[in-house]
């Protein structure tokens, strides 16, 4: 095999690359964007190396502590509690919160053998222990397993003072009514909010 | 930035890979797929090294001669030329054609400064002469570029004795003639096929 092929072979690995698009992103490289190239090479080394967890949140991080972990300025009462790393830096693109995270790395799917052990909530029990955490926000997906899994953790978690949110339910914005499923607009009425108070 | 965010920003060099397709690659490759992602980084580096061009034909290679071209068993009579690889991949692909390519490396385009002198003909022209080509397929891009390229390349190869063709126009298979441009429907209108010759 060419190199070339084995490199779009490579390619493949990646998520929704099939073998057009990853002949298309060798081409790209290959027309006179060769340094863009090497950095992808050099960086994706560095990072299947050097990437590991968070000792605090779980998020990923090539240092013992995240930066967000790290940044005195967050609040550290204040934990949001999401499935991945993805949903973390969903939440942080968003640029209004200002406490900390704890990554669970899944959700309990009883469906495909995930129980609650075999999730982060050891750990995340030490984080609320050690540090004085007053509120814990659970920013899970409101599918079925995000409330098997919210419902898990609320029993573990019967035992702390610690004030529980979860994020709110309603019309995403710029979301067209028609378009939307049942239960969004369930609870969007349920949630409804109101406007002469 | 974190390495994270440096991996991230990098991987947007591809072709329609924005920052939330490259973040979800990296935490696809993170999340226990790092072997992949080794895989893709050395590949990588080796293709921005060492991949340069076919002496003979243009098309990407990490030696002098493509595998096609070093192949005794291609015809070494009959030339194929294409704009770019990805083109020449595609007609491998079909997996009928047993000729040789050349690869323009563009084509002729006045608006963007692009003239006959700005591509490949000398190249392809010492072919011609040196190989006993019998005939050339141009295989270009039915757009006013590929056929003003059509129209430069025949007045530069009146002098030689070669048969030139150009690819069939008509229906795609699979091409449903309620979405199909004019040109397409008159083209084939014009090369119809009779069916009781």
């Amino acid at each position: 095999m060419s190199l070339l092929a084995e490199l779009i072979a490579a390619l493949q690995a990646l998520p929704s690359v099939g073998p057009k698009s990853a002949q298309r992103m060798v081409f790209h490289l290959l027309h006179g964007r060769r340094q863009a190239g090497f950095l992808i090479a050099s960086k994706l080394e560095s990072a299947m190396n050097q990437i590991g967890l968070c000792d605090q949140c779980n998020h990923f991080t090539e240092v013992a502590l995240c930066s967000i972990c790290a940044n005195p300025a967050r609040d550290q009462n204040l934990l949001c509690i999401v499935e991945n790393s993805a949903d973390l830096l969903a939440i942080e693109q968003s640029m209004h919160y200002q406490g900390r995270y704890f990554v669970l790395m899944g959700l309990v799917s009883p469906l495909n053998g995930i129980g609650p052990d075999d999730l982060n909530f050891d750990k995340l029990e030490d984080q609320i222990k050690t540090k004085a955490i007053k509120e814990l926000i659970l920013a899970l997906s409101p599918s079925p397993e995000g409330e098997t899994t919210v419902y898990f953790l609320k029993e573990r978690l019967k035992a702390y003072d610690v004030h529980l949110s979860q994020l709110a339910q309603g019309i995403p914005s710029g979301g067209s009514l028609e378009f939307l499923d049942q239960n969004t607009i369930n609870a969007a009425l349920r949630n409804r909010a109101p406007l002469n108070a």
